[in-house]
């Protein structure tokens, strides 16, 4: 028997993807360009195992037992197995040439709730890969292996700045993630989840995207003629750490996403009210200061992702506090990093019109950059015990408040 | 002294007009194509009045006196006259030569509620450009001057459905307003104005087209590469009165114009929460019925313009009556063509998922396409008494209740 534990970070797009020219090998329309969390606030937890004695893969999700026969998760099965066998060919009958033949069970956990609305797939998909990978000693290139479970966990197998390059190869083999700079290049950089209180589910990003490719005439102009030079400007934008470039190149390009989403036939709505209020109050905010001081961008679904800088950090968050301030149940507001309440400057208040919104925010979670999927040293983190089975701690069933 | 009275129609644009080229000479980045609303319930009167007495041009609109020397309201004024002059050349002294040397005054008001949101400046300027030439004896195309009031006012300049040609020429001579359709091409089509709750005001056409051309990429790209095709088809939709192709282009493309206002910077946003749930309920009550019967089109606000056919009309303002009950505060809630209750299929409600939003539509107006400006017969109409000043009764001054 071998275990091992990962972890693995979550992204989130600065420039968008969204639409696949291959859906099999998950081949995106675009090249797009993120920022990895730190795990300290937002990761997954994945321990794999393998085992003589186990009849068939299984896979536990969250503490509960998932479908291992799901396409995509047979891919990343798959393909890591397969290079597994390839550079280990002609070393012989060794450890890994064994446990290659045995069964897995894998047991993934987030510890931040599924409520969040965060894409847990782009984490989920790349502490898999990377965790297999750790299992059977393959190094070197994996991004292109987690591609095919969720497009965007390409992204989450490196840290600090990284773009997924959409590549022309038919076969895939040239649409990968490289890293742009490290999460250590900009320490000055914080990000700001607002989870948004959401009234209906949502269409699903893959659901939704397909839609898209088919009905939107405006996606297909983005990808061909818009993000080619948004690629370059924002890849300058962060190398020279200017935050009024990758500020604004970020607003524009989740706005352009969202404007596609709305050009879809029937169109997909992801921003709500609240979504339209926190845009409303970013402009007025920066209008204030006379430049980019928060930056804001929008995935699938209504909570904002809010870029901002070290020293405007707990003004903003402040501000956020009085224009949707938390229904008093109890509940932490804010998560993560640690913030310091801020007096605001006579004049602020009125200019940004805080029409109050109580609730709108359910809290904030507060994080920074961080580095890419790291293996666990620790054994009281492994989310399998000795038998094979999910341990019953809350680490394995996803705990709500690990991220605080 | 001369005085004429005319009336002038709304138009709706189902092929959307966002964005000049040019914009002194208002020339469009695109051809779009409406269809001009019933007089019945909607117009625009204006009187003109020319009187060798009058010490300067003066215009008033819904009673009270506004500036004559707006740029476009001049260059309306300049351009007719200009025109009647030309045409009149070496024909001699005669009756318009001299009223063309004396000063007018211009009286115009609206049969329904500014508050509406409905865009009064097309017909207003339609009005205005109409009555001036029926004043000087000017016949012909006069869509080009309407035009240079306010883009969309060419289109109001004929009835039925009318296609704004985009034109090539740099001096705009060719940027005209053609028949498509005449209204009694198609008389089972029927309009709903679903007049929303706006809880605040917001960006004037004007400056949002303006913002986009500077700032929307996609605008740019909608307008060359998408436009054009969606002119042929919309015109072959209404030659052939296939209400399915016609009703899903229009959809697309108020969805592809508001996408434009989205990808601007700062985003636009038109579209409110009310404006979402008619989107929604309409391709539900679509879905149910497995074909398109109601049609959707959003201009620069939240009200809903809904295209159907007359055998679906009862039925489906029932619908609305349920998804957006009336606030009971006495008004009425429908008003123009007389609507009788329907009883709705079973199933029907339960697959349209009704989530009632009592007072998110205040009233609807029921109307259907019309006929193009005409002058008025009946001196009792006219809104200038015999001193040149404006009457004091309800029609200067707006009647709220004049279309019902």
């Amino acid at each position: 028997m071998k275990q091992v534990t990962c972890t693995a970070p979550v992204n989130i797009a600065v420039i968008k993807y969204w639409g696949k020219r291959n859906e099999p090998l998950i081949l995106p329309m675009n090249s797009s360009l993120s920022v990895t969390l730190h795990q300290d606030q937002l990761k997954t937890t994945t321990t794999v195992a393998a085992n003589r004695n186990f009849t068939e893969d299984r896979i536990w999700l969250n503490g509960k037992e998932d479908n291992i026969n799901q396409p995509r998760l047979q891919s990343c099965l798959r393909e890591i197995r397969r290079l597994a066998r390839k550079r280990r060919s002609g070393s012989g009958e060794d450890g890994v040439s064994r446990i290659l033949n045995y069964k897995v069970h894998i047991c993934s956990a987030n510890n931040f709730p599924t409520a969040a609305g965060l894409a847990s797939s782009a984490a989920g998909y790349a502490c898999l890969v990377f965790t297999l990978a750790k299992l059977y000693g393959v190094e070197g290139e994996l991004s292109g292996i987690a591609r095919q479970g969720s497009g965007s966990a390409c992204r989450s197998m490196y840290g600090g700045f990284v773009q997924w390059v959409m590549g022309e190869r038919e076969d895939g083999k040239d649409s990968l993630a490289e890293l742009v700079e490290p999460e250590t290049h900009w320490p000055e950089l914080r990000i700001l989840i607002l989870v948004a209180s959401a009234e209906k589910k949502h269409v699903s990003s893959t659901a939704g995207m397909q839609t898209s490719v088919q009905t939107s005439p405006l996606l297909k102009l983005r990808a061909e003629s818009v993000v080619p030079g948004r690629m370059n400007e924002m890849i300058e934008a962060i190398k020279k750490k200017d935050f009024e470039a990758f500020g604004q190149l970020t607003m524009k390009d989740s706005n352009q996403f969202h404007a596609t989403c709305l050009d879809t036939y029937p169109p997909i709505f992801y921003l709500n009210q609240v979504s339209q209020r926190v845009i409303g109050l970013v402009h007025r905010y920066n209008a204030y200061y006379g430049r980019t001081k928060v930056a804001y961008s929008f995935d699938a679904g209504p909570n904002a992702v809010i870029f901002t800088l070290e020293p405007t950090v707990n003004e903003f968050v402040e501000v956020v506090k009085r224009f949707f301030p938390p229904e008093s149940n109890g509940d932490p507001y804010l998560k993560g990093l640690p913030i310091q309440s801020a007096p605001l400057p006579q004049g602020l208040l009125a200019a940004v019109e805080p029409d109050v919104c109580r609730g709108g925010v359910r809290y904030v979670i507060v994080t920074q950059p961080g580095p890419g999927p790291v293996e666990s040293q620790d054994p009281s983190l492994d989310l399998l015990g000795p038998d094979g089975l999910p341990k019953t701690t809350p680490e394995v069933t996803g705990s709500q408040e690990a991220f605080s």
